[in-house]
């Protein structure tokens, strides 16, 4: 029976958990907290759990699936605790200066992000098929080993996911596009509209505010401090994203500030088919 | 047997139609073209239709049911064909410049938006129930008469609608706030990221593309010509809302840029509770 680590008990490790006992895997859960290692084993989400790393001993897997900035530490703190040839990755949002400083850290270290989640957080919200049907993005260099990064693969789609490999730096790139920049723009739309001086419209809106709406806004109000991770750990990234995003607003607002019809309808026709491709 | 007329029998109007029948109304349905006709009445989405204006004759209210750009040339053509004390409303998502227009032309005219719709156009996507839990917003202006109001808002709540008054003005001003500056931020999110340079981070961003991503740039990429007509009919709120929403971009980026984190995560505290007051 493969023995497999998670080290950080929360939404995606204790999801994690689950679907691994359901693969067959023996799972050993660390968490900081008595209180989420007893829970974890109340519910069946790991075989074992402690705060002590001696767990991870046995351990042939470990995914760290600590917050971002929890990572690099992480690993610095079991690596005394682990064998050799234990094969260590993560799950965060972000890669290049993860994957640069574990990889030395720890040889048969491979950068991971299962494209999975809730709005809600902690063990609590944990919960079986989470993967199910999610992008899980692998993220090897130069001397990552091979079979680590199969072996990990075959995990990943054995919970359903979909799998891709890329560099670090091509990951991070394009989830600044795709989930970064949503985030900052959807925020900004929270924060401009909390703007508006008339109260009696501010009201209004309130109440009016429907699908459109809660779309646009939805992940603008999600987990302050995974957004500032985000931005923190991708800043570089982001800043030309967002960059080029306020280059697009502002070519739609000269078309309408200028009453260029044509135009503005031009760009909504480009973007209503160029939306496909990516959905 | 109270007789309801609808002009243009698109999602809106034929939706209109179907629910309108069931509360037990006569519904005489006008349409240009004769198949739309044909369809409507074969799907029971009206008693009778015409591309014939003499069948509103006996009609006791109207609903002009046609693009924004075409409900002031259309309240002209039926005029001459309608009974003086015929209440008429419109369906249109501006209302400013349409109801200080028609009310000028017809006295018993009363503004309405009814907020509900799906991607789909046309007299095909016509549903029953699409009112359902949606806001439908009036705005009568000094000499509306009182009565015409109370009639289409007890219409509007046997829909299932929640009714809402306010003036035009404010109406135009929430809604490019909720609605139309949402739709603008969208669309330059998709325009931005279809302007990625590498070929390969091009590729993955679409492949990787999820939840976030899909829900922000979901109104960008609906119906080009509803949303310039949006933009041309409420140019002066839109653009105000667009400068709005660019200075708090703007102080996003800066905090990003500067690296300032604390800032950053109480700026995404501070619109994580604001949605909450929106949803």
């Amino acid at each position: 029976m493969v023995k497999v680590g998670i080290v950080g008990l929360g939404l995606i490790g204790g999801s994690l958990g689950i679907d691994l006992r359901h693969q067959g895997f023996k799972v050993l859960g660390v968490a900081r907290q008595r209180v989420t290692c007893q829970i974890a084993k109340h519910r069946g989400i790991v075989d074992k759990a402690d705060f002590n790393l001696d767990i991870l001993a046995k351990a042939e897997i470990i995914f760290i699936c600590t917050p971002i900035d929890a990572i690099v530490p992480t690993l610095e703190r079991i690596i005394p605790h682990i064998s050799a040839d234990t094969i260590v990755t993560d799950v965060g949002s972000v890669k290049e200066s993860i994957v640069r400083t574990c990889s030395e850290l720890w040889p048969n270290f491979v950068g991971g992000h299962p494209m999975a989640g809730t709005t809600e957080q902690g063990i609590d919200a944990a919960q079986a098929n989470l993967f199910q049907g999610a992008a899980y993005v692998f993220t090897p260099i130069e001397n990552t080993p091979q079979a680590a990064v199969s072996e990990l693969k075959a995990i990943a789609r054995s919970l359903g996911c979909v799998t891709y490999t890329c560099s670090p730096e091509e990951h991070d790139r394009a989830v600044a596009w795709i989930s970064h920049l949503p985030v900052t723009i959807s925020a900004s739309l929270i924060k401009a509209c909390i703007g508006e001086s008339s109260a009696s419209v501010a009201d209004l809106a309130r109440k009016l505010a429907s699908s459109g709406f809660r779309d646009t806004s939805r992940v603008g109000g999600g987990n302050p401090e995974l957004g500032k991770m985000m931005a923190q750990y991708n800043r570089d990234n982001l800043l030309r994203s967002l960059g080029q995003y306020r280059d697009s607003l502002t070519q739609f607002i000269e078309a309408i500030d200028r009453e260029d019809w044509a135009s503005l309808e031009k760009l909504l026709e480009s973007t209503r088919q160029a939306r496909s491709e990516f959905i």
